[in-house]
């Protein structure tokens, strides 16, 4: 008998960036495929220590189940570092994750029935997509401009198609997949339209704090008040390994995604929860912020100047201020699919952009990652990639 | 504007039993309402030299992304674990998640449409009520006998009302909450009357190394193949702080595992998982586990007895071969929920078992825990109980 799967498994399938990133694994391959920091600057000794110090001073406690919400001082801490932006937060608005990618299924959770209306932005974060895909919802996806998504567009979807939208998702910051960062009249400009939708803003801020370029913008808390919901995560500051993220919501949201969260997996990984939170206590979090920033920022820099000297001149980028991403812009009929597998005969890997666009299209974008590379591999594989885009369109 | 959520959300309420758990925090009542294993025996130093190592050996790595079917080496180990079970599981047939409550999100986005059918054992884990409930099933509960359910009410059940249920969710061995195990018999019969149906069987088995009387049951799967899933946990053996669990199944329902885990969270923790991997390869487990054993059977003796020598009469209880719970009936006029009462009164609780009945009923049942108690509290909470019953029946 053919075994009989939920609907929702028809409309998610494994992810391609993750596939692609198998093809990738080859040592000799340089890849900007994938989406991970430098390990370079991970605190592994300073993790170590903290990890010594959590077990021989509370072992039994950090190794006992815990609280659905996450640990107290953890929480706390959040709520602090949200103050330091001009954010009151409560802790009692921060629930810890697994990763903040456990924040999407937990929103989807509580706002989304199967039909229902989510905005996207377009191009947006693949995993978004798949988070949300699961609850079989109807999207609709605005077009990004070089500062963010248009206002008027949403305000169109928001009248027509998308009327009751329930959840618009959004990475303000320094965008995966295009680096893009929303300025501050986009900011209010959607803020604006999204006044009286009854739709709820997700800010996912991964990458916020990588800033290296301009001036930091508000979170569009300011702008929503308890409309925004924020998800943040711990995999680019300190690292992914200890898997935690966090939801910051207002109370009414929050009594739902804590019981979601129960129902989902009781609770978060207290034991690194713990160490995350002695790091903390015996670091400065700021100077180790500031030095991935400073490498970053370098290795941001040399692939825009060795783009700038080896592409076309009919390939457009964007220039990120943070973040770990770029995107590029093939001619029209240059597909990137085609090309990826050039550049793998090149030995060098990117994401085909088609995977990042929820409705299609997309099929001469690409994105490139900066962050695990050191500039000899980025100058090596962009001046490869540069041979490959030269050859497929002559 | 009133928020709206998902309708799902009605179907699933807070955690009674974390409720219950935030009452008895004050650490003049003697609780036998948690399910806290007992943290005397968590391997805390053995723990931090295994994070030594691998912090210091493969840091970098540790700290970094990694798959959602989680570390190859810890998923062969949990396959060769299997083995000494008598059951052929191949590595590829592991998905690590976080906790085994994780499993049950997984399966259930896999399985459940809204609607749909899910076959309960009465009374039933209460996380399972919960997870399941979030994708609005029909929920069927089959009484719980003696030695595992009655198989004449799962066949008239599945031939009837719960004809085409997708999932049969199961605690198989010391169950929680009733500490009750399926006989041989009971297990073939279940078997046998799953045939054909198309149900797949989930068999949690949190508590299954923990049997300290009588001689090691079959799983499951030995019966029904591939129709059978096993779940997994960590927490019980080494520690619940690590928040790792598995769920064992067949390639075809992992590929829809794998796509629901990756949709919901990425992966599991990673630098617990490297943690536990190496913990198992420095300590030797089975002394440990037969350390866990010695200690909970002398503290399920002692509860038992304590029960035997100041229980009225009328109080029924099973006596667990394993595990860390047991099971009282009350007189039939007797409420649980009253009793829960007056016991915080005289500073000792419980769990009223009403919770864990998805169908109602259950209003003179109670959980008690032994596993987190030594005997001097035992002892003394279990007298005050008796009094606090004595009282209410007087």
């Amino acid at each position: 008998m053919a075994r009989i799967f939920a609907d929702r498994m028809s409309c998610v399938h494994k992810s391609f960036v993750r596939e692609i990133l198998k093809v990738t694994e080859d040592p000799e391959i340089i890849s900007f495929a994938g989406g991970l920091p430098n390990p370079r600057y991970f605190p592994v000794q300073e993790v170590a220590a903290a990890t010594q110090k959590v077990l021989s001073e509370c072992g039994e406690a950090a190794l006992q189940y815990s609280t659905t919400e996450g640990y107290f001082p953890l929480r706390e801490l959040i709520a602090r570092r949200y103050a330091k932006q001009g954010l009151r937060v409560s802790p009692d608005e921060i629930l810890i994750t697994n990763g903040s990618q456990q924040g999407l299924d937990l929103l989807a959770k509580a706002f989304l029935n199967k039909g229902d209306s989510v905005i996207l932005e377009r191009p947006t974060y693949l995993a978004a997509i798949q988070s949300f895909g699961l609850f079989e919802p109807k999207f609709h996806s605005i077009p990004l401009q070089e500062d963010g998504i248009d206002p008027e567009a949403l305000g169109e979807t928001l009248s027509k198609d998308a009327a009751g939208a329930r959840l618009f998702y959004s990475v303000p910051n320094f965008q995966n997949p295009t680096g893009i960062t929303y300025s501050r009249d986009k900011r209010q400009a959607v803020a604006e339209k999204l006044e009286g939708s009854g739709t709820v803003f997700i800010e996912d801020n991964p990458y916020g704090e990588l800033r290296f370029l301009g001036e930091d913008m508000p979170s569009m808390r300011k702008y929503l008040g308890e409309d925004a919901v924020l998800l943040g995560s711990f995999s680019k500051i300190v690292s992914p390994g200890v898997r935690l993220g966090w939801v910051c919501a207002c109370e009414e949201i929050m009594e739902k995604l804590i019981v979601a969260k129960q129902a989902s997996d009781l609770h978060s990984n207290y034991l690194c929860q713990r160490i995350v939170h002695q790091y903390f206590m015996d670091n400065d979090i700021e100077l180790h912020i500031a030095k991935i920033r400073r490498a970053y920022k370098d290795q941001r820099d040399f692939m825009v100047e060795t783009m700038e000297d080896t592409f076309p001149e009919d390939v457009d980028f964007t220039r990120p201020e943070g973040g770990m991403f770029l995107w590029a812009t093939l001619p029209e009929n240059m597909s990137a699919l085609d090309l990826f597998n050039r550049a793998i005969a090149m030995k060098v890997a990117f994401v085909p952009g088609q995977a990042f666009y929820a409705d299609g299209g997309g099929s001469n974008t690409m994105r490139l990652n900066y962050s695990n590379s050191d500039n000899e591999r980025i100058g090596e594989g962009i001046r490869r990639l540069a041979k490959a885009i030269r050859e497929k369109a002559a």
